[in-house]
């Protein structure tokens, strides 16, 4: 960490403020005066530092971190790839691309059993559905809840297929007891507290980005999941928020590689509430494989007009065959 | 509510399209035909209508609302400015400036009373400070918890200062009864459960603007808690992020003759939190009264250098007292 | 194009502006009253009606296009795409992958007669390399100015590839005559005078967007030049700003479908610039090609750590060749 | 400048490292080990260091400025205001609020004048108005050009107020040689040839601030004309592009005490642009007269409903006169 004071800062409040620095945070400190400033060099493990503390002191101008704020994340200290596994035959993290498909919302035992059996065909290696859905609108439909999962379980014993979910509220914990991927939903990224008490589970974790949310967040919110022993984390970029208004989101397929580089997590890609468009789910899928994304989470209804939220993303059962098709065929061409 | 068809849809889809939304929505379904394409537009009440139903449509090409989607924090069908009474003798939205001031986290005893005591002098009407803090790593310091609330309390006793602070999860909701506003922080602000939930209590709410919420979208989650019966939503402006690195946040300023105009709600405005840097906070306080905010709320910490969060953007008492002010100076001129 | 009234307009005033605008711009006007509204629907060729005209209008309170305001570019007018023909054996669009590839800055005829054969060897199609170059601060190297396009002249003739290169200015273009391709930077996207100047010559154009420039805004500087007759325009994405602070700028990989579907123009992807740093160039360039761009701008230098500019973000030749197999590889696949 | 190294770089590399840096910038080079990184600082005149030569070395992970890269700009080395006299009774920046007015395009004498007499009356210091007008579409309006000039002089000399007007191209210099102050607008902030042969002019220069500029660009784009010579440099914050599509732009209202932190140079707010709507022109420009702004540049126009461009931010000569009366009023109160 160093810290550059403010000019003509007197030297007895500089050395005071380096006595203080050590006896806090056990760290040596380097200091060298330029021409206006002086600067100071923390040395030693400063991911615990306060780095708000640091740039509250009024001898302050401004302070900047060399070693990331996130330990347990940080491929630094950690080099190999961590794979989740999430069933006895699917994993994610190992190399594979493993294909997420399912409804936005579940609706009816018919919609998502259907679609996880064609999902399924076309090579998903896992179903994913709403039971509980965070909507904008108090007056939209907020998802069949209890139910849902009570349905995703039953199309799970049809298919085989794991299946991830969205969860709400650390009230809900228990309920979620026997899904095999939860997922913390984008709004929720921030909501330390729904973090902390997955951090206490074992199952698998997808985190999804902010809306808003830069890399180095999006990091510290899986840290607060691995700090509390639940190193099962998978992200999931899903598109930000950005001033251009033909896509709801404008997907960061950059984050790909640059999470792959600062992280040993697996990260998939949500290319269909990237792009809220049908049509753009397939080139953004070819992408974030070409990008080396670990898997992909796709909407798929068999009634997209009929849907009960989120149908003008979702694609068919058909063209998700066809999709599947091209990504997998792409994935193998890349080997 | 305008719906624009794609070039060449069958005359035959349209008209059983139609039919559809009469039936569905109970409204009146006007259209006329272009040179390239159809529209519909959708007469009655719109608000429940779920604009990504329609989206979903293989033959819609666009959707436009002309109402806005929010109805109870909706100015057309409330023309009067709604009023929150706090206490007795503390209102917002009345025409008068509510300054909330006080610590960013409650930290002891004589820290949170000797700043309430301070900060009324000043003229402050009510007393903010945090005892359940969202930080962003997991190794900083996550406040008192009911331990702050009781100091809170305690610091309102002696002063006679209503107290404002900060709720993270609805489990929490019966330890806050005995608070005077709760606060629902920015990255909370899509927290739906939370907010469904509070809009069962009649607690006056401290509604903070997400990171990157559009106004619509805090409006809608203002229309959360109203839907739930509570109308006491005050809105608060902390900030948006933009690519703008210098300062922590953006504040828009023109949030707030917006807000007014779109809605009922009194607004306040953070000045610390938008800016975060204590030197900004006299001129962006000054230019939120300027532009129509029925209040602030503004960091005050009697040791910034030792603040256990957010220092940097906190006054001393003292420059607090100077900033007050000015503030109210200026209101008092704009009579 | 559709325009919603304010509430409660008088009827004469409508139909004073009904009459207005079918004299105006000769389109025919549809009407119909809504609860709160009235909305009038444009019928016509409405591109040249001047949306800020309508929106001045006091009783009007929005309006939206329906068409798009782009002709020329507009694929709905023009459904095959456009080839660009640069030289007797390069073109762009025509489903071949075309890569550019060179310095940021022409140094020196050593430097860019060697970059150039290598990266022709690699597979390039053509050398990029600047000799006007656009830096923030004055006090940077700005280019070898016409002694550069000298030198890349000297490459091109050495090699046999065509040569594309920045212009900063109308009073150059004269000097710009015997450049294969004439580049349009970020920064002079919407220097209007300079994009009208261009379309009066001939020249391929390698238009780059905006670094916060709508798709629909890069659209309409497209149509700049092509309203003047010169139809060989090229698009080329190279990231946008946002709030993200690890990238340089954030690649918007959904602007190539986009692009595809809305315009017949040739589109093009800036790995170097969009990430700013070398080790990301391959994953994006991969994503590109993956999303369906008709070619790669990427930089070369055959001494990066000595480059006069943006080095961080340039391969050296040898990682070229590696980059180069990689994509030549995935586009085959593509097939 | 502090330039952080890659973990594990050989001694003999940082050795030549340093002493390249020595020779090349005549700087003191300090140096610490860190744990898992080792630190260079740069000591002495480092605002002509080329930092990205600096950040493509294959050693460095990163590098930060301490010192701002401007100079001529910078408060640091010019501690008193700068005042640009306009005319003999006008100045920008003595403390004085100075009011521009007029109508976005020049459109005809009686147009102009009538305007300049009515914001004369009303309290306007100068007469704003585009002669040159840059468009989204090459079919709108593009202003009277040198006719526009012609008018706006002829206003001048029947109110004998000073002239402020557009500029789009650097072969219009000397058409401009009687123009008062030469704007700059945010599509041409980096027009960097444009900027450079303003700095050899020694007319004052309004200079906006780009769409989506960062507060040290536009310094920078301010260096840049007074690294030639020219002091004159007025700066204009006149909204930024964000996420929010209520407004046309976002009002960044902190730029304006940030500016005043960093620079000496005065600045000025166009609250026409900034909001693109006549009813929030009121709410801005008294929010920037409150948090400090030196200026006012506001769209006013006879007949907005017929005006050529931009007519729904204008306001009427009789809003005007409202409107001015409540900022002077409250610039007034605040001495």
């Amino acid at each position: 960490m160093i810290i550059v004071l403010k000019p003509s800062t007197p030297p007895e409040r500089i050395a005071l403020f380096e006595d203080r620095l050590r006896s806090n945070y056990h760290v040596k400190v380097n200091r060298w005066d330029g021409v206006h400033s002086t600067v100071l060099g923390l040395i030693g493990d400063t991911h615990t530092v306060d780095i708000e503390y640091i740039d509250a002191q009024d001898i302050v101008e401004s302070v900047k971190r060399v070693q990331e704020p996130y330990k347990k994340a940080n491929r630094k200290f950690h080099p190999e790839n961590t794979v989740v596994k999430i069933s006895d035959n699917v994993s994610i993290g190992d190399g594979s691309l493993c294909v997420m498909a399912g409804p936005c919302s579940v609706e009816s035992e018919e919609q998502i059993v259907e679609i996880a059996r064609s999902v399924k065909k076309s090579g998903a290696a896992m179903l994913r559905g709403g039971a509980f859905k965070p909507r904008t609108s108090p007056y939209a439909f907020q998802g069949l809840k209890s139910e849902g999962l009570d349905l995703l379980k039953l199309a799970r014993k049809e298919t085989g297929l794991p299946i991830v979910t969205e969860i709400m509220r650390t009230e809900h914990i228990d309920m979620f007891e026997n899904v095999d991927v939860i997922q913390v939903g984008a709004r929720n990224m921030q909501n330390f507290d729904l973090l902390r008490e997955l951090g206490k589970t074992k199952k698998p974790i997808l985190l999804k980005r902010g809306l808003s949310a830069t890399i180095e967040e999006w990091l510290m919110s899986a840290e607060y999941i691995m700090a509390g022993g639940n190193d099962n984390v998978i992200l999931c970029e899903r598109g930000i928020r950005t001033y251009e208004t033909y896509t709801r989101n404008t997907l960061d397929i950059a984050a790909i590689p640059i999470v792959k580089k600062l992280s040993h997590l697996p990260v998939v890609v949500d290319p269909s509430h990237a792009s809220g468009k049908s049509w753009l789910v397939e080139p953004l899928a070819m992408a974030a494989v070409a990008a080396g994304a670990d898997g992909l989470i796709i909407e798929v209804h068999n009634d997209p007009q009929h849907a009960l939220s989120d149908g003008a993303q979702s694609l068919t059962p058909k063209q998700f065959e066809q999709v599947a098709g091209r990504i997998f065929a792409l994935k193998e061409s890349m080997k």
